[in-house]
């Protein structure tokens, strides 16, 4: 078997064989096959995609390349919600104790961010002294109390994934749907959860531009999902303005307790009512996403969700007393207060400049290796249809004393207004499973 | 400017700059940029092509990687007559001094055979004590002297095709029909001559297995051609059978003296005399293929053509004594016929396999390091088209004792018959420019 007539065959459209994807992969994870020729290949794939048997074969040699994770001693109904990523996207913090209030739980790897969005793990880290889990056992112990068990993203899962994408980053790979079904899919497939619920993103602010690629992504990864007889849901929905109204990670925090004290914002509401009911779906306690919705509703008025916070902040080293008092939270206190000289309707925000401004401010990453902020970002006072008058304030930035024109830029490029009244756009655009 | 973006944007077939193409080339011929990248841009290019404005400047790039030469010492209207490669293709042989007994001359590179197709240098090389110019002054006198200068493919010349090259060979990315244009137009433009004849071949025994793609490669280098203001002709010619009867390097030294005397296989004497007639158009001497057929059919009669030859292989160490007595050439003494049980027609011989067959004979390399025995190969007694009975002889092996089954099994795969008669194909299949 030669590299090059594998990268042929599949440059000719045809369908490669297990062995030859096998081949392929193997050898290059142990750098038998050089950068030069996967770069050539991940092109292919670029432009003629891969059918689902070649994507699952593809998918399973990923998994093979590294370590997989089960909970042995966990009871739960383990649910892996995962999310491609967006601006304002806190629905881990305010999801998982929800889990684990109506009694399932939350076993998965989180992110850190990078570029214009936020990761999970750079959030909960806004709260002192909070630590993620180091060990399986560690992880176990605080699902079976809290329901939630967060790891860092290990280096001994999917170790291939972290090689291809550091190659499909630099040469331009990035963005084919069969790619980043596989990497998502196979971090996803190593880790045991009865069942995966995967958010993708749609709009301005995710890496999903449109709703017909989001589609395409989310009915691959559904599929990959199935072949692997996994319980499995994707939902697409709406990131063409950030999700809530706080971005950056102290910020989103509040939001996220707020939320679970039943004062969230609207479309951060649903979203965390409609993942949680269809988590219930899954599980089978429940027929429709109505039910499912009260259940949420329930354990939000009643609470229960929000000890649960507690208690996985507690057990994970914080302060839980940060639910109740917001100054134990490293927030900036200089504020900037954005308006425009006109008013109208709030037509379109690029949430990509929305993101990019709150990194600008320190809130996020440019690159791997920069230190976050924890303390600064935007809250949202308007969204898209909303309307404003002259000099009413837009957003208000939380910085320290690093304000730069390029920010005001930035965010004057974000928004698009209108004369016109303007629809509010809905939260949730379309479920598959 | 980032590589990634210009591999993205080539990706999603948007046109290059010329600031975009150098930046890619220049640093890649430098060891800034690495291979994982062109490589993967290489492939963008397959899938999406370049037009001529970003050819042009890709090509000029390539020759701008290197030296470029010029003979300011010779008179003669000089001609760059390339083969894209075929199976017995011995027409620089019988052509360069028939350009020479026309009153123009030759100046090129030659190439050693790889693979089933055989190089001029490896044919002329037949004759002992034969040996190419070293030096620009070494050829021109000989160009003076006999209007024929070959050179080998300098180190010196568009050294960044040579490392394109060996990286395109190993990620799939040969075949791209603007890569093989710059490739081959990169060489010759960086080679000053008066007109550049370009035979591309098409069929079983040619890179270019079907018309269409010879016609958008020859297409392709005739534009490019154009848009460095060169004099230029491309000729699409029949390789769906071996050209001529010879295969193999001192019998297609024979056969080439022979046409020299008049007594060439039809095909090849017509292949030519189109060749020599073309060069007469671009120099301007002439205005139709007809006047210029004539003209070369009487340098043929009249000897003029064989005795540039001699001259030429006197004056390159040879003895010139070898066109009129073959046994000076080292011809292997055994021999193998080969017949079939069976009578018919020859409706297609795949002209790969009989070069493959006369490859494994020692004719040609299959690596670039084989070292090839001049003395094998076959000879063609029979041609598509041609009416055999059972038991005669289709073709005859010259061989060193080293007949093989697999060689036998490799001709038995070359040959289709039909019992219907068979029409012969036409030698010129189109003219462009």
């Amino acid at each position: 078997m030669r590299v090059v007539d594998i990268i042929q065959k599949k440059r000719e459209n045809q369908v490669l064989t297990e062995d030859e994807i096998r081949f392929l992969l193997e050898n290059y994870q142990i750098g038998k096959v050089p950068d030069y020729q996967i770069a050539s290949f991940l092109m292919t794939v670029y432009f003629n995609g891969m059918n689902t048997e070649e994507l699952k074969v593809f998918t399973k040699t990923m998994i093979d390349s590294g370590e997989t994770i089960d909970f042995p001693g966990v009871e739960k109904f383990l649910i892996d919600k995962h999310s491609t990523g967006g601006v304002g996207d806190k629905t881990t913090i305010a999801l998982a104790p929800i889990f684990g209030a109506l009694g399932m739980g939350t076993a998965k790897l989180s992110g850190k961010g990078l570029g214009h969005t936020g990761g999970t793990i750079d959030k909960f880290e806004s709260i002192k002294g909070f630590r993620f889990s180091n060990s399986k056992e560690e992880l176990i112990k605080i699902v079976n109390e809290t329901g939630t068990g967060l790891m860092g993203q290990a280096e001994s899962i999917v170790p291939l994934d972290k090689k291809l994408y550091a190659l499909r980053d630099v040469t331009a790979t990035v963005s084919s749907i069969p790619l980043i079904a596989s990497s998502i899919m196979s971090k996803k497939l190593a880790v045991h959860a009865d069942a995966i619920i995967l958010d993708v993103k749609v709009g301005s602010g995710a890496f999903m531009k449109n709703i017909d690629e989001a589609r395409e992504l989310a009915t691959t990864m559904y599929k990959l999902g199935r072949a692997f007889d996994r319980n499995i849901v994707c939902i697409l929905t709406n990131m063409d303005e950030p999700l809530g109204n706080a971005v950056g990670n102290s910020l989103e925090v509040v939001e996220a307790i707020e939320t679970l004290k039943g004062n969230g914002p609207k479309d951060f509401t649903y979203l965390v009512e409609v993942l949680g009911a269809q988590a219930l779906i899954l599980k089978g306690d429940i027929k429709t996403l109505e039910e499912g919705i009260e259940r949420v509703k329930e354990v939000i008025k009643n609470g229960d969700a929000l000890m649960m916070l507690k208690k996985f902040i507690k057990g994970s080293g914080g302060d839980p007393n940060v639910c109740d008092d917001y100054s134990l939270l490293n927030i900036a206190t200089e504020t900037l207060e954005y308006s425009v000289e006109e008013s109208g309707y709030i037509k379109h925000i690029d949430a990509e400049k929305i993101g990019k401004a709150a990194m600008m401010l320190g809130a996020g990453r440019a690159t791997k290796d920069d230190v976050i902020d924890h303390s600064v970002g935007i809250i949202m006072q308007k969204k898209v249809g909303d309307r404003f008058e002259k000099g009413e304030i837009l957003l208000t930035l939380y910085h320290q004393n690093n304000m730069r024109d390029e920010i005001i830029e930035t965010l004057d490029g974000a928004f698009v207004f209108s004369q016109e009244k303007v629809e509010k756009i809905p939260t949730i655009l379309d479920i598959i499973g």
